[in-house]
């Protein structure tokens, strides 16, 4: 068995994740919308998984750290205090010609890249979605989706504190939902309008931030590696000063090799005061942490590991797709594509087979996938699988990834055992039904 | 200890939920925005609970069930043939002296309430909001966030069965995001312009849906009963044919008695093939299911049991409240106010509670704290509690629901054994330290 080294086919992926049911482009039968994607039934639990994930690891894995799940629409002045009515812009150029617009940072030349065309000045297009709130289409009913869930937990800083009582450093975790109008969109799910983020602000008392931006760097890497992503495809780039954003004193992206080349997954800025004060000062309510100690009020500085959660998606899977030699059923060998992922992210865990659809077979093997289906001990999704052939079948739960693969054969009448089959090693050992679950358990979480 | 039947105060409960951070209002600090809400560090954890459990139930549970996540923003046609483009809309009169809206089904003069001034008259609303996508504001650019998550399945129809080859009868099921721009709204979180919804498409043959639509308003009745809702506060309700939804052949609600009265937290619909069929019409895309048995295409009917998530917290929640006599620590007895929330849903599962701040005592609770929150045998929210007189402590574990507490006091150190005190019952029993994980998670799955 030898692994190919050669860099994985960005096609090859989307392709299987179409054919498999991890993603399909949204509103597909309607020719597409831009670059939107819709998770199907495995890449739901592929995400879900991906995001179960981060806050067991995040949340309940620390006493440092509780959750918080803010909405997408706020009052729109937060988006004036943070800075994002104002700053959240693209520059934007037109062709006078054909009337595309393009982003000004990202053109060669200044003549249209599709026909030519003179292009107009630069003007700034701000990148957040807006909306109305109420009947009347009107400016004082604008409201903004999100652009990132970082505000939500600024403003709930009190609320918070005042509801757990939290000491320095301490931070607050969310998951959800984020928009933004890019004007450049693509390499599949890796740049969409519609995205998922994982955010954590970190509130630590200034002059311990740098120390703590450097900390969440490790622990940032650490949860992509512990999750079995390979460190060689992983790295650390600090932010050059003219990259900073407007809050930043410095923020280091982490970044997956992608097909394409390196890509952030995830960054992790030191946001300093800036959030809490512009709050404060905007809303006129004192944004600030007391110290029992000194007696003080201070304001924390904030570091902010904030990642992907699409993206992430995009680089277990990208890392996870091997294509390798492996010996056939039939003799000899052949290639086989196997999703190496995490059993943690693995969106089935795992399948039961019959090893044919035989009247005597169908049964135990229903009874078996009922058990292990409905057993505690094997968290997450549990599949019955009895089309084609058996190896077919195992090739096709290697390519979803599938850690073990459960079979049910004639033997298994006599021995009430059956036959449990590694997805890795290709490795199968005899196991007797009762207590399966629990084998399969602790295989799992090996 | 007897129980006070009572009826809840509401204003009780958002008081709670704000003070113990379930539930904050939205941009608070900026003067919050119209009916919206940010689940706090214990709501984020009952949300994901109730949604976790849902999908343990629907999708994991079950062999005809597959999960799907979807996109907010589709393509807008999705929404000119589903019929919301054109049906989506509320009856709106305006004020002609104040200028306030209305919604006209709901006025029962036709004054203004305000102001009394003279109504104009009526016109429609639609109640989706819209936004651009891409840089021009322009009708071309107009897209919608939905309103609910079910197309985003009906489009995703061929995807999914070409990638799951499933077998009707068989369902799709999805958790997210959802927006109405409604103009009333209300009681806490039950109405809310942003809202999540936790929703199944199950596609079964025709002539069987009736007989589906029947099943599924029982499983979904024991859903929420499974799940500790007392059943005298649930109740189905059928449409009125007047009520019925253009799609739909029959609706039945699930209601759950609120503090103001009976409130829809599930709807069941039988969408029968309105919804393939206006999506095959519109895409040219045939969304039909092939009967290997007969050879025939089968465009199938459709059972749709629609629950909110939002509304499902909010039934737990008041469901679970309850003020009852309890002895107190100093003699006598005393109020107590208790969550009785089922394990399942209980944001925190385990607290460990030092008796005292003494210095022995704190690092075995420490380590006792460290080894129940990193077993993987207790799966969730772990909380260390040392503020205040452990009675103190009690009451605050059993106002914000959590199942178990471990208190580590001083014999603790010359016995290597904890006390486990029950939520509901208030009964204490002294256990080993060596297996506390597995006992604690025995007892939460009992």
């Amino acid at each position: 068995m030898t692994e190919t080294v050669a860099s994985v086919d960005l096609d090859k992926i989307i392709s299987l994740c179409k054919r498999r049911g991890f993603l399909f482009q949204s509103s597909e039968i309607y020719g597409g919308i831009a670059s939107t994607w819709d998770y199907g039934p495995l890449g739901a639990e592929l995400k879900r998984n991906v995001k179960d994930a981060w806050w067991k690891t995040m949340v309940w894995g620390r006493d440092d750290m509780v959750g918080l799940d803010s909405a997408v629409i706020m009052n729109p002045d937060v988006w004036r205090a943070s800075g994002h009515v104002d700053a959240f812009s693209d520059p934007l150029v037109e062709c006078k010609l054909c009337h595309q617009r393009w982003r000004e940072d990202q053109l060669e030349e200044h003549k249209c890249p599709d026909c030519g065309g003179e292009l107009t000045d630069t003007r700034l297009f701000n990148t957040m979605f807006k909306t109305f709130m109420g009947p009347v289409e009107e400016s004082a009913s604008v409201v903004y989706l999100r652009p990132e869930t970082a505000q939500g937990i600024f403003v709930n800083f009190n609320n918070v504190l005042n509801a757990t009582r939290k000491k320095l450093p301490f931070g607050i975790a969310q998951i959800g939902k984020a928009f933004r109008n890019e004007i450049t969109t693509g390499s599949f799910i890796y740049r969409t309008r519609e995205f998922e983020m994982m955010e954590i602000e970190y509130f630590v008392r200034p002059g311990e931030d740098e120390e703590w931006h450097r900390r969440w760097i490790g622990e940032s890497m650490r949860w992509y590696t512990d999750l079995g992503i390979d460190g060689e495809r992983l790295r650390v780039r600090p932010h050059d000063s003219e990259e900073l954003s407007h809050y930043s004193k410095a923020t280091s992206d982490v970044e997956y090799h992608f097909p394409w080349g390196w890509g952030e997954i995830q960054g992790i800025a030191n946001r300093t005061d800036y959030d809490l004060k512009a709050h404060s000062d905007a809303s006129g309510e004192s944004l600030a942490y007391f110290d029992a100690g000194s007696g003080e009020r201070i304001v924390p500085y904030v570091i902010e590991p904030s990642a992907g959660v699409d993206r992430a998606v995009m680089a277990f899977l990208v890392d996870a797709y091997t294509e390798e030699e492996a010996p056939k059923a039939s003799g000899g060998t052949g290639q086989r594509a196997v999703l190496k992922l995490h059993p943690a992210l693995a969106p089935v865990k795992v399948s039961v087979l019959p090893l044919s659809r035989n009247e005597r077979l169908v049964p135990l093997a229903r009874k078996v996938y009922a058990e292990v289906r409905e057993s505690r001990l094997v968290q997450g999704y549990v599949q019955y699988d009895d089309a084609q052939s058996i190896g077919r079948r195992y090739r096709r739960q290697d390519e979803i990834g599938t850690p073990l693969c459960v079979t049910v054969d004639f033997d298994s009448l006599d021995d009430n055992a059956v036959t449990i089959r590694e997805r890795d090693s290709m490795a199968q050992e005899r196991v007797p039904i009762a207590g399966l679950s629990q084998v399969l358990a602790t295989r799992l979480e090996a």
